[in-house]
């Protein structure tokens, strides 16, 4: 199984506590590292949880309030000190390049290596990246300005041939790739050997979903159907559900009705509101409506299975 | 004696360590708190120091790399989310304005107080504000894009009358003022009490000047001597004198130099490379210089006598 990992870096909603962090995530995907968000101090978390930031390539950027992008600014200055010469992509909604733009200009920056912009203009979802191995797609969300979540997929791998049935059936070199695409095997004899006894299935491809900020709204359920792990933000309590509402943002319990019609296997729940001293209450709400929740604490790997 | 103390808030120079936080300071003048420099996580820092946000009504910037200001967007974020209304004065060189309006736009951020930007804009000393207890003033640098370090004074207080002379000499109330200011007392029966007689000195003025980023010059010791207490960069160690060159920063040595010519009480350094794990190299080279020399450590507050 290839790595597929998510380490919380922050959890908080907009107004930082004294231990909790404004939101960003990194999302190890088969030695493929995505920063999700980029709240303030992002670089100094990443630092503290021995992160090594030149190994990130590309970064998402859900929408354009301060606790989900202002530790970008500091972030990309620290790359180029560090002597990054890598091209960097950035996924955000528009204004991101202007912002960036213009602290360059005023600090006279000059960076060392090339920042591709993505813009995010459609409202539907869209595919933003993909390779061999996995894909990235939008998942609109519904927010006081334009906002995004990200799902992450692996792609279906191959299946694998058993070694013994090479020798077995004397396959030739050339064969083995059409197998492993599924296709059955005649021997020299002129027999047709199924593809099922050749092969065994690869690991079934795992999938991230990254859905915040947003108000309660069921238009994105189908679109991560089944995802292994689902990050919902769950920024209060149901007793502040008009604030919920008012603020665009979801309780707890809205989260976990999330989870569940959408059949993850999996959630873990975050940007909690300041005032929130203690996170249990926040776990059990979720938990009453899907049990198998977890809590985003900074620093925690979450291994996506 | 009114309270005059400085609270180091971030040490660390462009790259931030996971112990060490970029530029920034809070200074109390006598309950009015200015805060100098506003590095990436400056608010999580004042938080973890149980510094009340709101009560600071004026924030000086030095200069507009990165290190010195980015922490300033999420703060005034958080003082709008916490409900501040009070008008909130910021000094910097050009271009503050426009990357915060530009931030606030695409966020679609309408903050409930007021920002006064002052825009710094010439190059030799200049007052920027006053009122009848201090002055802040800059003290030009030579850095690589404009900056300025900031000398806060306060101002000559009037001398204390002796509670007991009123009596002695039945001084009528209307007089007290003139007293205070230096004028002598005549008496009912015409005797001249000299007013030596009659009032204590007040405690002399204390100064307090912020000096960083700047390649090593002698063009502000004049401005800043006899100052109680001097905070000034020292990037790197001796060693680095060519790097310190390039990049437009000083030794430590150089800092205590600039202290030993301006005739200060005493140095604080700070600014410290990231290359720097343990700090004693830096102090022990200041000191060669200025004895009196302590280290900026993040969280301590430190008396200016």
């Amino acid at each position: 199984m290839f790595p597929f990992e998510l380490t919380i870096l922050g959890c908080s909603s907009a107004t930082p506590t004294s231990s909790r962090h404004p939101t960003a995530q990194l999302l190890n995907m088969n030695e493929r590292f995505f920063l999700i968000d980029c709240g303030e101090a992002t670089q100094i978390q990443l630092r503290k949880f021995k992160i090594k930031i030149q190994r990130i390539d590309r970064i998402f950027i859900s929408h354009l309030h301060g606790d989900h992008y202002l530790g970008l600014p500091g972030l990309l200055g620290t790359m180029h000190l560090l002597g990054r010469e890598k091209e960097l992509h950035i996924y955000s909604p528009p204004g991101l390049e202007e912002i960036i733009t213009i602290s360059h200009h005023h600090s006279k920056t000059y960076l060392k290596y090339n920042i591709v912009f993505h813009s995010i203009e459609e409202r539907s979802a869209v595919r933003l990246f993909e390779d061999d191995k996995l894909t990235v797609e939008t998942i609109p969300m519904n927010h006081r300005i334009p906002c995004y979540g990200f799902l992450f997929c692996e792609k279906k791998r191959p299946k694998k041939i058993i070694q013994e049935k090479i020798e077995e059936y004397n396959i030739p070199l050339q064969e083995i790739p059409l197998i492993k695409n599924g296709q059955d095997f005649i021997s020299q004899e002129g027999k047709r050997i199924p593809n099922a006894e050749l092969t065994t299935e690869a690991p079934s491809p795992r999938s991230y979903a990254y859905c915040s900020d947003t108000i309660y709204n069921e238009s994105y359920v189908q679109q991560i159907k089944n995802v292994n792990l689902l990050y919902h933000e769950a920024t209060f309590t149901s007793d502040m559900s008009e604030r919920a509402k008012d603020t665009h943002h979801c309780t707890a319990h809205e989260a976990g009705s999330i989870a569940l019609k959408a059949n993850v296997n999996q959630l873990i729940i975050g940007h909690y509101s300041a005032r929130y001293r203690e996170l249990e209450p926040l776990l059990a709400e979720a938990k009453q409506v899907f049990s198998n929740t977890l809590l985003a604490i900074e620093g925690e790997a979450y291994k996506i299975i």
